[in-house]
């Protein structure tokens, strides 16, 4: 099934406690497109400015993503945002942000695009997310992003998308927001109660739980020693998640399952390295072992317990 | 095989939003005993005051748990400690402490307890820990847990029973502060370090993670809606997963897995209730059922991606 996204394409000036890059590509739409290129093929719907050169587009062409719908403003300038880690990696401190072209992004969905099957609805202004999800009345499933920022200043438009699409991809600390709930099973069936199909709730460190009617999945986190740059992770565990989805021809639980694994696992690898960098050079038998890595990390054998009679 | 538990048998008044008990039974060695028992024949050994009653030991006898080498201080009270959690249910406010007649528990082994092939050495004073453990040689599988308090004034001694254990469970935020490591593999590292065969970190409502020398395993939490008391969900997961390695003549790498599922289960049943009023009128259903249900909580089939090849 083909699958469209609509959100950022960016550059992006990052300092970890292990390096510093001024001008990495980045931007949810790029970091979900690379990732979920590598299980279908992806639509990009974004813009960029006149700064956006020969290496980037190179990027999205070596995976194959169709890019027809990104606009190019010559005269303006790709939205651009810094940021700096600390040893705790997971809070980005934002140095600077400058939405340029983005601050006007009005998303222009071609007949491809609006065709697709899937839709993700990286994290933009949610009456934005909501115009689009309209504009593709065959998708099938269609999942969002959002951020603290617009559920603090326009909870009620982040509710009214969330009901036109069948899943949420957000952090616990959104859900927890989203619903004033701070235990995350209950702040969980609220947001389902919207009439979601699926809830991803990422956790960071611990991993991640997809709650459907049917059931609570958990993946813990790949242990990985070192996180190098956790930029963009999110939107290549969506990546992951939503390309694995779009690789079959009927979404169900199992099916749903083990997008969560492939949207770890590409996740795991997007923080090994700076921007891009360890997606783009990523390859099918390090991914599949990955995968593997995920089965070994959680399967116990299913004996349950029984006392001997002589105990 | 016989397992030994050494550590507190407490009375405990506890507050939380959904409700108060002015003085229900409590202790590491209570709890840890408790959950033990429905796996394996528990030998306990701790103190208590002329206060502590037949509703109380009949507790322990209901469950099989020796009691010969709990010692009674007839002119005593028992520990007692007052603690109060909020809507975070992670964090325990502690209001009260009387150690009584724990201030100077010295840990009496009879021959029977010492024999004992498992042993568990539940949060007291590093050196007796370590003292306990010199007089079990033919234990083949100690397991430890200690507090923030004593790796910060006393981390040496600390370090010093860990190197004769094989195994300590302890929190997430205690294992970097043992270890001053920010990132848990990292520390987790550090700890195998010393030594150990098998690690567990508990992380609360994000489960629990073994480290051993062969490779992670990784449990999410049971959902639950309402954590009504967690108090001594942590010694009852050590219990469970005691208890259940225990019940094996042999621990293999799939025991200690299945160990972890047990310890979450049990865990998981703790909090649901205040002190042991829950955990006391468990039943093996209970118990198989919830294993089961950690089953459904992770699995996935281990099935890697192929493109297809007209994609």
């Amino acid at each position: 099934m083909s699958l469209t996204v609509v959100g950022s394409v960016a550059f992006d000036a990052l300092e970890t406690p292990f390096g510093k890059r001024d001008r990495v590509l980045g931007g949810a739409a790029t970091h979900f497109g690379l990732s979920a290129s590598f299980f279908t093929k992806v639509n990009a719907v974004g813009v960029v400015g006149g700064d956006f050169g020969d290496a980037e587009w190179d990027v999205f062409k070596r995976h194959f993503i169709n890019i027809d719908d990104i606009q190019v403003v010559p005269d303006g300038m790709t939205f651009f945002w810094s940021g700096r880690y600390d040893y705790d990696m997971n809070t980005a401190h934002t140095l600077d942000t400058q939405l340029n072209v983005f601050e006007t992004f009005q998303p222009k969905l071609s007949e491809n695009s609006k065709s697709a099957k899937l839709l993700f609805l990286a994290n933009i202004l949610p009456m934005l997310q909501k115009q689009v999800r309209e504009q593709c009345p065959s998708a099938e499933f269609v999942a969002m992003d959002t951020m603290n920022f617009w559920i603090s200043s326009m909870k009620e438009a982040v509710i009214d998308t969330i009901r036109v699409c069948d899943c949420i991809i957000i952090n616990d600390a959104e859900a927890r927001q989203l619903t004033d709930e701070p235990n995350i099973h209950r702040a969980a069936r609220k947001i389902m109660d919207y009439g979601l199909r699926a809830l991803v709730i990422k956790r960071g460190e611990y991993g991640a739980t997809l709650f459907t009617n049917d059931g609570y999945f958990a993946v813990p986190a790949y242990p990985l020693e070192s996180v190098f740059d956790p930029t963009g992770a999110g939107d290549t565990f969506a990546g992951g998640f939503m390309g694995y989805l779009a690789s079959h021809d009927k979404i169900t639980d199992d099916v749903l399952r083990r997008a969560m694994i492939y949207g770890s696992v590409m996740a795991s690898f997007n923080v090994e390295k700076f921007g891009t960098e360890r997606i783009d050079a990523l390859d099918y038998p390090e991914i599949n072992e990955r995968f593997r890595a995920f089965k070994r990390m959680t399967h116990f054998d299913e004996i349950p317990f029984e006392r001997a009679t002589s105990a």
